[in-house]
C-alpha cells in the first residue's frame, strides 16, 4: 500500500491529498470575501500556489481543473486572472460551469489536480 | 497496457472503475428515496463502503470527493453524516456545490476517487 | 519528475493533459451549436475520440466521466447517444448533473479521464 499524504485535514475535508505523485486540492474559495471576481480568483490562485508548494510542486504541473462560478457571466473576468497566472504552455484540462456555492459571498471555487 | 477493472458496468456507467491502484466511483445516489438528507447521505456512504471493499480498499484511502446537493442549504445536515463517517485524519480533498440532479427525489450525489 | 504532455494548450486550458498514463480531457462542448442534444452529444464524443487517439488510447480505456447538461431533462436523449458510443462493458464511472454552461447554446459538456 503506498502512502497518502494529507495537508490540513479536518473533519470535513483535506486541503490537499497526495498519492503516487498525484496531488488533489480541495475546491478552494476566497478567504477575503469582500472582493470582486478578480480579487477572489487571485486570492484562490495564491492559496493554490501555497498548497502546491507544500507538496513540492507548482502551477507548471497542473493536470486538471474544475471551476464553479456563482455567475457564469463572471467567466471572462475570472479567465483574465486565471490566464495571467498560468505559465506559458502549462494550462490544465479544464471545465468551468455555473453553480450555487456554499456561501452566497463565494463568487468562484477552483479545484485542481496536479502532479510532482 | 495495464488492466482496467470495472464493477457493475452497464450501458451507461460502471459503479467503480479501477486502474493502477486508483479507484473511481460513479456519482452515487440513494437507493431509498423516501429519506431526508441525512438518511440519503448515510445510504450513499454505505454504498460507497461496499464499492470500495469490492476493490480491496476502504474510506481511509479517499483522495478526492465531489458532492452535489439539490439544495446547498442541506450542506450542514449532509456534513454531519459525512464527518461521522470519515475516519479521523482521513478526509479527502473535496468540493461541494448545488446542482439539479437526475431525479427530483435525489437530495445528494457523491462521487469519490480512492486508492488501494 | 515524469513528463506531462499537453495537447492544444492555450492561454486558458489544454484540450488534453497526460501524465503517467492518465489522460485528462477538457470539458468538451459541441463545435456545431445548431444541433439538438443528440447532435451535440455525438459531436462531443467524436471530438473525444480524436483527442484520445492523439494520446494513443480510445474509448475502451475510460475511467471517469463528468457530464453537465443545460437541462437535466435532456438526460435520456444524451444517454442514448452516449451508450451507443460506449464499447460493450467499457463504461466509465460517471456523474451527470445540470449546470448553466459557458454559452447558452451549449446543451451538454463532457469531461473524461482515461488511460493508455
Amino acid at each position: 500500500m503506498s502512502r497518502i499524504v494529507r495537508t490540513e485535514s479536518n473533519a470535513i475535508l483535506a486541503k490537499v491529498v497526495e498519492h503516487h505523485g498525484f496531488i488533489y486540492t480541495q475546491g478552494v474559495v476566497a478567504t477575503d470575501l469582500a472582493g470582486d471576481i478578480a480579487t477572489q480568483t487571485k486570492n484562490i490562485l495564491d492559496q493554490i500556489d501555497a498548497l502546491l508548494e507544500l507538496h513540492g510542486t507548482d502551477n507548471t504541473r497542473l493536470l486538471q481543473a474544475l471551476i464553479w462560478l456563482k455567475s457564469i457571466d463572471d467567466r471572462a473576468a475570472m479567465n483574465a486572472v486565471w490566464s495571467a497566472w498560468l505559465p506559458e504552455g502549462g494550462a490544465p484540462a479544464r471545465a468551468c460551469v455555473e453553480a450555487k456555492l456554499a456561501d452566497p459571498r463565494y463568487l468562484v471555487e477552483i479545484m485542481v489536480t496536479a502532479c510532482r
